[in-house]
């Protein structure tokens, strides 16, 4: 059942990033920096993209938020993000960390666990194989071949978010946020948001920016998807093609209400 | 005259490119990897950007078409095409380079040639200026400035294909692909592809795409450039200004049906 | 008052642009990279993104202008702006200087005054914090936090143009440039461009573009923003939505001509 109340937490998240325009200080991939910097301002968020190890000390000091993403990472920016990480933390600035591609590379693979080990990261968010492959041994949850449906998925997402002692975030077609124990489904989205690259880096991003205003990390990113879910679907009622799709995304991020926000927000508690 | 068999293969590849979706990977220029990226996903593919040469060797294991692309390279990133390429050559990925701004210094001439040289590299794509700067002696092809015709670019693209023993497409206002004995032009295209950054590129990787479905280099690439140049015609029926006619191309590459491509395709065959 | 003589030489600027198309070597951010390199394409320039040590005094030898940007700076690529800052140096290659986010972090500060002091550099481009950041010793011109107004933006903006020996352009909602002696004010601009990341960058683009073709770097720099911000007027006809505005921003620099310049540049001319 969808809870209204968290369409009403929604519709105040996305008003208080407007107001107070939190920096959200991005570590992340080279394909998705331009986009999600524009999604970032589309929202009423300040982005910043910066990666030299000289000064991602300085820069988190000043962010709302710290975004970790390793689409395109190499051995230099996981030290980079190590090093940002401890400093948000000891500054208490959440993060939120996008594992790309982790289960696809050992270099992904291992990074993310690490990331996730030495850190203390608010939220990760990712599709199931990537998300699950941060379970530290194979078979303590299921591994990510094994998970043939959404329950299965469900289940192996709680156990690991009780390990690592963090929220998850498995976006998809019905996205699910759990810290272990409490459990949302977001049914916002449409299909044509895979037709794009970095969507799911932009979803992390949001994710980076309802953290900045609203410190409870289940209910930020589940608020924060179902934002970003509704925008997708109002882009695809402009257009049926990818190009254009990609830039009416932006559009709606920007041009949804909070009233609107607070209505079609579909934000499912299971428990 | 237009080859109309080609048509009938041009249509087949890229019913091939949406069923399988191939992974291609790209070890590519920061400018493109966004706009890459969203034309591989339009066109059906898959795309990922890798380059850490910890996991470049892991990643293109899953691929079913490797694209180099020089566009921003510094020697630690050739480095990183090699480790891709040789890894490439023993699983039989078929390999796209693109030689970008070859000729223009040093770095990128001497960078393209060693890929030539030490990769079993299948297709190489770039305006005339850009391939023929890898002849390895000047005066064995004629060199890039008493290029004055096509013609003359056509003779010196056949002997040099033989030399470096792979296909050569040097794109224009009518595409050459050439592998030294077979003869292919292509007269899709349109003028405005010039005005948005990138549009070589992603003929690029359209052919990278082409190439994990048809193990013929030369029909691949002859097909994929027709497929691309009748995006941009497409596109260009669209609109007249450049910001727009770059979303259009991503919109015409998702848009055009098979059919539709079986029919419009100009491929000739010369020889 | 605006002055119609400069009016008339944005336009002069613009034809030239469009005719000369002058090559423009940007060592820049990866976050605007693809963005700017439209824009240069859009009002008629060739951009080429070159950042290895190894090619970029080649590289600057073929190009009408050189612009440095630290958006997402380490010190390898400070070191590769400095060996293409010299070399534009010793061929009069006239320099601009984006300093994004100096004053933020020491890294940035730090390497946009090492830039300004090591190189001659004709024109530095920011916002007021930006700008003012590059003053040496601070009391010297007022500190960043200091400048509540306009009139003392205006007032430290010649003291340090006169210090550096440079032409500086801050960019706002009026756009003042000075080289310590004359001033000149923007009057062009739209509070849109605001919303769309990297449209600072792009500003400064258009300056190295107008460079190219003028060598007075007060009125080079005045003109070009007087057309940038004209295109920023003309988006923000076409749309209220950033996605869209993005694009349209490219089209309108393409679609400006010469003649709507010259009646619609508001460039003042204060001493």
């Amino acid at each position: 059942m969808i809870d209204s109340s968290l369409g009403q937490r929604a519709s105040e998240n996305l008003k208080k990033v407007r107001e107070k325009k939190p920096l959200i200080h991005n570590i992340t991939n080279y394909v998705v920096m331009n986009y999600t910097a524009n999604a970032l301002l589309a929202c009423g968020a300040s982005p910043v993209m910066a990666h030299a190890a000289e000064e991602v000390e300085e820069m988190v000091s000043l962010a709302g938020a710290l975004v970790l993403n390793i689409g395109t990472l190499t051995p230099q920016w996981v030290e980079a993000m190590l090093r940002a990480g401890k400093k948000a933390n000891a500054l208490k600035v959440p993060i939120v960390l996008d594992p790309v591609g982790s289960g696809a590379t050992r270099l992904r693979t291992d990074s993310a666990k690490r990331l996730t080990r030495e850190l203390s990261i608010q939220v990760v968010r990712g599709n199931a194989s990537e998300v699950l492959s941060l379970a530290e041994k194979e078979g303590r949850t299921k591994g990510v071949d094994s998970v043939h449906s959404v329950e299965e998925a469900e289940e192996s997402a709680i156990a690991l978010a009780k390990d690592l002692k963090t929220t998850l975030a498995i976006t998809g077609k019905v996205d699910l946020v759990t810290d272990g124990k409490r459990i949302r489904r977001v049914h916002n989205g449409h299909e044509m948001m895979g037709m794009v690259t970095g969507t799911g880096c932009t979803a992390t991003v949001m994710i980076g920016a309802f953290l900045a205003v609203d410190p409870d990390p289940v209910e930020a990113t589940a608020t924060a998807l179902a934002y970003f879910g509704l925008a997708g679907e109002r882009a695809a009622a402009q257009t049926t093609t990818p190009g254009t799709y990609q830039i009416s995304l932006l559009d709606a991020l920007f041009s949804i209400d909070e009233k609107e926000l607070r209505k079609a927000a579909k934000i499912e508690v299971v428990r």
